[in-house]
């Protein structure tokens, strides 16, 4: 049996009731790349189970490839992230409540992982194809760095290539905020840039690029491999 | 024979190969809206010969509704311009090579004109539509709002509906402006949100509702009003 | 007695503790500027009282120049507003907790009125000074636009060059805020842009220098003028 | 003999005739700060001789604190940063033209070094002064960071405390940019944020505070340390 792609993304947070990534991987979960099956897990935006989360996915389906997505608001580009730091530090509470200052994502774990997904084949790829994206040397402090971190040190001794992508808002949600601000509900942003979004066909079709980019780029792994295969 | 609804757009300028406005245009010349047709026309970018070109236009045209559409970069949604100013004063040359300084767009004008369009009828109608939008007090002093001020001060007497409307880039342009950063052809934009950007289809969609609107809410002319037909 | 100059600030708002346009005027109330004393008046940020307010002032003191001073969250440098428009919109409410929508500031007062001060010359002034300023055809549509509006109107008769002038943040504003946010008592803003600020001492030049160059530059009224002179 | 401070900073590059780095630390140069002599010098913008560059500076000065400053165009406030990586990537050239694309910093370096500078009593000793600072987790990928991966790197077996601190624009650098819009010299920013600044006064005052946390907070080195004293 073929072994899989993982595509992750986030369940809705901050208030917000639909998180782009989760949109995306649902409209990828199943769809056939390269020869490879998708498999779309939305993950909780809790800082507690997170870490368990993922390497029983990992376990589960044992992926060729990793992509992790999440919401990074205001953001007007598909930015691949090049490395993921070993700093948890919320300047938001997640879902559970919990604002984690100054800590770890992985207590004694190295200070960074870097990414690796072909990023610069990805972004030819995605400009090429008419998607703005641009790489990125900050995942932030939140649960996208630590999932990106997460899944790095996991994968990084079976040479499984992943890593994480940020996605604007889609444009129904800044529709949304541009109400609420209208309505007095919800505060003017400061400036009118943390209203950049995309749209979600652009995005699915930015995901697919970059799986395809990871599934035909990805470099064999070293023959003593003792990775269980799925 | 039923009168049209104008809606204009502007050629490239400033090294841009596109201009999402007259995409635009293309996409809705000779649709048919609320049983008129609209009619797309694309603006040079050249302030000597514009307010004779509009004015031919509406000569020629003689339109129940205008619509004028024209880019702003980094702009990231809709957006709705309140008002056009008696100023010309450009930061960038125009395709001919002027640079208007601290100067009029029509001697003896009133400082400002107010647009005509049910802006937020408009606003409305493209939020629920789930399409980003905001409204704006300032269409710039460049020819985006020499346009506005021009086609107002126009249409005035006669009570036509008129008003300008900025774009954000097109996707595809920004994706272009990331391969020349990329490449070291064009400077790093200040910021990341530089890159805002809408698909095609969004736009397209939201100058369609605009014209809707426009043509729904119309006000009666004066019974008196003097103004030819086309 | 010779005539005065006229510089007014905002009290606090927005839950602010300060507001950077009070304490500039409070360090240049009773100044000596070109032979002309400057007064100093902190406006109530309430739109209710404000345009009784200011007639009062201005009947009071007989300025010869009036120079308005606020606050614009976010922006950087110095900004020179070009154009005070007729239009009452608040996206906060005011400090007695009106919230105008689509409102006008004077009810059949025309579209909008342009600044009578110097900007060209103030903008060189500022820039040979070395301190960072921008001409802006927006004032907004909350009460700094509502002051403009006012004085101008009140003015243009008597021929008193006036204007508004848009200040950053104090620094120690800025401080306060990354507090905030870093105590989670603040959203973080969505862009570290929105962290702008000016030192109070850079801004107090800056508003001398505004009313030093409005004050050289003020052209002679018409011999004929009424205006009482305080 | 009591060890020195080291501050270093960087000349102007860029197309800038100034460095606020390096305008902050001629002004500390020589000063004492509790009981140690700070020690200012100046770093080239040109990533050939870097390295090597402040290995002889080490060498030579044997500080018990480094501090390294330079300019991030855009930023608004004090940036203290938290990870060096070992990637150089620039999107302009150096001084020397060399424009490094995807490269690292040092050949088989670990992927990213943490600051060891007090960087969270830094913060707050800075917003108690009233001067808005805030931790950030990229220090990019051009000469900003390489030096601070090498400084890293070199000091971490000695246990000196060591990180990198980016400065805003000065506001006569902003001053000169807005001229060079206003005469058509220079393309105008997308955003007005690019022109955030701060005045040499605070960001000296920054420095000094910043130099004074790390002193105080020195963790002492292992009794065995080997490092040569100067």
């Amino acid at each position: 049996m073929p072994r899989v792609a993982l595509l992750t993304g986030f369940e809705p947070y901050g208030g917000l009731d639909r998180n782009p990534s989760a949109e995306v991987v649902k409209q990828l979960d199943g769809a056939e790349i390269l020869g490879r099956r998708v498999v779309g897990r939305i993950l909780p935006v809790t800082f507690g189970p997170l870490r368990r989360r993922i390497h029983d996915l990992l376990q589960e389906t044992g992926p060729v490839a990793v992509v992790s997505l999440g919401l990074c608001p205001g953001e007007p580009v598909i930015r691949l992230e090049r490395v993921a730091v070993n700093i948890a530090d919320f300047t938001i509470p997640d879902n559970e409540g919990a604002r984690l200052a100054d800590d770890v994502v992985v207590p004694e774990g190295l200070t960074a992982l870097p990414a690796t997904l072909p990023l610069r084949a990805i972004e030819q790829a995605l400009l090429r194809a008419g998607i703005p994206a641009r790489l990125s040397t900050t995942a932030g402090t939140f649960l996208c760095n630590a999932t990106m971190y997460t899944v790095l040190q996991a994968e990084q001794a079976a040479g499984v290539p992943s890593g994480f992508v940020h996605l604007p808002y889609l444009a129904e949600q800044v529709a949304r905020l541009c109400e609420e601000v209208r309505a007095g509900k919800s505060a003017e942003p400061y400036a009118p840039h943390a209203l950049a979004s995309m749209s979600l066909g652009t995005m699915v079709e930015a995901a697919r690029i970059i799986l395809e980019v990871s599934l035909e780029e990805r470099p064999r792994p070293p023959a003593s491999s003792s990775r269980p295969t799925a």
